[in-house]
């Protein structure tokens, strides 16, 4: 449940806009990590005082500010208050159990995304809240712990390969969003082999505990829905804005992750419809497993106990020689013989009958 | 069935917005409370008499008059006629099964809430209406009994803590409505842990008493659903009022508890969608235990019964002594050793069989 | 079915509009009774010859002119025809099997609206077609039976109780739906109860007659779904329009039974989901008693068996005299003791591994 | 299937717009029939040939102009090129596999309608295509096959019944739909019907052959929906449209198909969830026998097993003489009594548990 | 799953708009093949160089390029450049794992579509994209292999049926299109087909295997439909647009394929309830074949434990010549008969019992 809910209890009452970190404490330090970029210049660097950085605010060149660990709120509180961002931005920032959104604020915007990463180790999909305040030439990050999916990005603007170094905050701020998306992709692949395998493993030799994959499997696409889904309003709340912080030729790429955006919750749904249908065939092998248990029984017990029940004839001991009425087969010549021919027929007749009920 | 409908059989047919009390009388006296205050001043007192709080609607400071206790239709109707509310509105205040609601009258504004709490000793969600009356300068609040979860905003008024005594009235509604809706995800915590603990149950030990427990999480969520859903009208109509009672400053604000309500709806949906899931593993369970007693049964019974047989056979009484041919092996000098012989054999197939299914 | 689809092929091909009585002929005699008052006067009383109540339609004093028995399509058609109704829909009121529906024409409104009330002796909910014609001075009310809901509001009329005496034709059509859906929560109540005792039964014992008692309830569910989900459009509708026939100020009455109107679906949508969650209850708690049924067989049978095994070992007939192979514990000295030892060894055995089991 | 797609491989790759007949040829030969009118003239007759008709193209009577047969592309095409119907609409009358649509050309309009009847002797729901033409002063009615529900709106000209001979084309367009609308309210029945009487056997006497049942239910309600859904769409942009060709005192008729089509379609909906919950009826009485007979199983077993046990232990042939630990019970006086007392007591002891168990 | 999601982890991280393919490498030689025609003129190539082709951008009559192999992204790239299309476009075309879109440029169209073929071998629905761009006199359009479902298409423009060739590039899209939405028809038939046969496998012979095909045909279904569902928006999308590019009298054509689609999209929803109601036939005849054997076994077993009891009585070895308590029945001169009438009588009963349970 920990994934779909937060302990924020603690943050009850307190006033709205008050800064109280919520979720688990991920990273030690707070690294603060700059890069500072137009089309002919390119710096990037650490630094440790959160003030070196706000110089970056009014130059000219694209700034992409990158916040490493979002417990320290005395610190993000010095940047809120620097960028003039309105306290309860701030405050969505340090709770982690946010939901995507897009805020159109005058001077700037904020967004709140998510990003997800498999872990292998627990074989689960973690998720990483990733906020964003995009100003006229800057772009601030918040994540919550080191590593991200954005290293490929950082390389694509140093090598400044395609077009990123040409263009401004706005082409960063969606270059940021694609290569979450793009995440959500490499997800999907894994969370779609692990329903191939879960399927694989129903037909082959199912058991007992797939039915608790495929309830694990479900609460991972349940998870993804609820993650991914807000992010088509994101999006279209960022296609759509009227601000100026957007320029006209960035919409075609919007466009562009709107849709990919609505194909990966497609995929989702494909998925649901496909994992809610196996629990069908589990359920239903289960059913066959236990009917053919009871034919073996049934077949074992209709033969013998007529059998048995021949045997047990013979077996009394009525006083043959007070009557000839009183079990006179024990005195025939070919009383045992009779008896057997009995039982071969009863099983002749009994296994004629499973036959052609096609119980074999 | 009590928590989703009340009875309300003694109403029918009364006038249209005449005041009847529909509820358990919870409280047994009627408490009135009175919290006064503006940028320096600030005055917290209890009073007896409704008329002593008149005053205060043409006063500049900020009034939060609160009423614990609406069994009392007289004093209601005393202040609905002082504070020239629309005696529907007033008839919906002491009618505790409301749907929450906003409605804009010219000078004043009327919403119903629910506050939520989790009763441990019961284990159980209880519900109590919160309605409050919006003017200018005041703010109306009626409970069905005392006990809330504002205490903690009375504190912050009183500690001048936060932005709250620069602000009006239109603030201090917001205030209201985000410690109700901050409690909710209190809630949410609760059913969350419940699922939790019911899931670890069915895994380690299920027993017929799961399906009740999950048909009481089921019904949980139900009226969750059923009394949160409605608030994010009531949320949206406040934010898009046109009605001057609200101030443009408070609509960042009213959009974040919007997005708080749509986030715990989501987080609602989630549980849904996993409880749902969890009955198929309790059933799958018994299904599986079933096959288990099944398979015990047939292997014992499908290797005893032809044993059964087998002694059964040789304990026939066919004369020997008249015919060679009637059970000759009984005196053979290895019968006895011949008897077992066969029945060992037939274990040994059995067991082969059996193992070969992977019944074992 | 009946309740779902009524019987009319007897209309089939019939000119559209023509005045045919769908439905069971509910009363024998046709019943007219008109209220007419203003804010002075009030006259009561049962008229014979319908031309009676003609001159009301020009007089200043608002008139309710309501007519018991609709099977009389020449009484109705007089009326239509006076009144200068649509003949669509005059056939509409004289079809019971109409939806709920609003219809603005120019110079009056008509609506078809469901009376409900419970059937104590068939432990059923009955249904009555209310139709209504509302012009500027009078409302004609037509109904398929004596008796009905309005009995408290006639007497509020007299006894000019409330605003009722002070305001119009719209008020006393919003007073007349407001009774009707008043009732409704009566039916609510007694179906919340029914789910409630239906429960109880299925924890307490749950006989095969519980599915069909489901059953019933599911279809009770789906017939209020059916019968009350149009009346929101029908009060939408009315609140919407933009006749001259209803005052501003009756809005806000509108709006409250429209409130209500959403609050019962609401309460009917959680019924449904109660109730589609107790199916689940009674299969499990089936499958429970197959299962206990099947352990205990299987406790039985498995102990039971092995020990009639050992017994027919010793039942066996082999000559001990031949050769001392043949079954030489029959001539032991302590024979009989260590075929019981074996035997209580046995049952110890399997009670331990059905203990292990959990199946005691 | 083949009610829910029809073959039309065989018009792969044509020309859109060509003619190519899909459906079984229903009908040998075709059959021209025309019914002209106005409030003085009646005149009905059969031609021969198609361009008989091409004159009341401009008359001022209102003509119907019905083709019964559709697979004679020939002719269906010069009527297309008389009429200068688009060829797209005249390839979509040939093809008996469209949805029912409406199409507003600039002089006339385009309908397609289903006619649906019951076909007692195969005791299914067939259905077949009727499609409209309608100019100013005529109506082109295309049909499958010989017979329809028109008869009596035929009767109804001729007999100048209603006011249909005064009205234009419009009204006659109207008349038509609301023939066949009338008629689904008669297959509803039918519907309905079946329903009952396989509730009923459910309920008396379920056997397998009643799932089989159940999915032909609904499968058929699967159909109507299909077919009827659309229809709204149909009647709603007819009475939206704003061609000349329908006046506006049709409208109020227009709405009178439009609620019944929703009256349908609600009560096709309520038929789905009533069959949908019936399946639950089977499974939990197939359960419930299966129930009963394993505790039929179970008592005669738990009872004779134990029983069984004891007479094989009397069975044993351990030599008395040999020692008296040997079965001393046999040599007693009341060794057989004893026996019994030990048999009866089982029984006792049984029948008490199941008695307790209420397995009786 | 592969045809859920496609493997595009490679590209992850790159530029966007970067041309990356995606898909398998399905044809090993790029094939492009060029139509250029008007009403006069027809010819028909194909070609090695693409710049071959880049003259007819210009020209008066209407071009179809076609490039069969899209995994040569340079070649796309070139085109891209000449024609001057959004490399975000040109990256879409190389990545087979698009949602079919519509895109207006300015100057040009782009349409993602799907074409659909059966796999006989593979019994399997397979996918390839179909990429257009559409400028004023040309079509541009790129598969992912040899062999189309335009063969016809191509013929006709050949032949000049019909009036294809006095048409423009707009209408020579909408040919396109319709012939990939005629081919859907017959993926729907095929489909059909196999549900029906499965049915019938259902219904006479159902095995463990059908659950199989059942999962298999809603993959197919849950497949169609996330394939064809998109394409309402873009044949909407292309209705709709305001550009140029399509002229008037094309729209009619263009509601012609959305009705199409839509009746497509209404026939796959039947397939889904229908299929989704067959798992329930499967299971209702699994449980009612392990009714049946339980009752044999039943019968079999409750019939003859007794009778086997009843011989295991007269078994027993007590001592009949101490008292003539023991045993006398053994004695008896009818003895023998005596325990055949015992039996019997039990016999009888049961069978009676069974009877009047109908388990015969």
């Amino acid at each position: 449940m920990a994934r779909f809910i937060k302990k924020i209890s603690n943050t009850i009452g307190l006033e709205p806009g008050a800064l109280v970190y919520v979720g688990e404490k991920k990273t030690e330090h707070v690294r603060i990590s700059i890069i500072d970029y137009d089309q002919d210049k390119f710096t990037q660097k650490y630094i440790d005082n959160i003030e070196d950085c706000f110089l970056l605010r009014d130059t000219k060149t694209v700034s992409w500010i990158n916040i490493d660990g979002i417990h320290d709120t005395a610190l993000i509180e010095k940047i809120g208050n620097h960028f003039n961002i309105h306290h309860l931005f701030m405050a969505d920032i340090v709770n982690t159990s946010q939901r995507p959104k897009f805020e159109d604020a005058e001077n700037y915007m904020f967004l709140i995304l998510k990003m997800l990463y498999f872990d292998e180790k627990e074989n689960d999909i973690k998720c990483e809240q990733v906020s964003l305040i995009v100003g006229q030439n800057f772009v601030i990050s918040f994540q919550e712990t080191e590593g991200d999916v954005f290293d490929i990005l950082r390389n694509r603007i140093k090598m400044a390969k395609g077009k990123i170094r040409k263009m401004g905050a706005d082409y960063l701020v969606y270059s940021i969003i694609d290569a979450l998306v793009d995440n959500y992709f490499v997800i999907l692949e894994k969370v779609g082999e692990n329903i191939e395998s879960m399927e694989d493993d129903l037909i082959n030799e199912p058991t007992p505990k797939s039915v608790q994959t495929i309830q694990d499997l479900k609460r991972d696409i349940i998870f993804l829905r609820k993650t991914i889904w807000p992010l088509r309003e994101v999006i279209n709340g960022l296609e759509k804005t009227e601000s100026k912080l957007i320029k006209k030729t960035t919409a075609v790429y919007l466009r562009d992750i709107y849709n990919h955006t609505i194909q990966i919750i497609d995929t989702i749904e494909s998925f649901r419809d496909t994992v809610s249908g196996t629990l069908d065939i589990y359920l239903s092998s289960v059913s066959n497993r236990m009917n053919e248990v009871m034919k073996v029984l049934t077949i074992i017990a209709t033969i013998f106990i007529p059998l048995t029940f021949v045997a047990g004839i013979y077996g009394m001991n009525f006083n043959t020689a007070i009557s000839p009425l009183n079990m006179p087969e024990l005195n025939w010549r070919y009383g045992y013989v009779f008896a057997w021919i009995i039982m071969i027929s009863i099983v002749v007749g009994m296994v004629t009958y499973f036959k052609r009920k096609k119980w074999f």
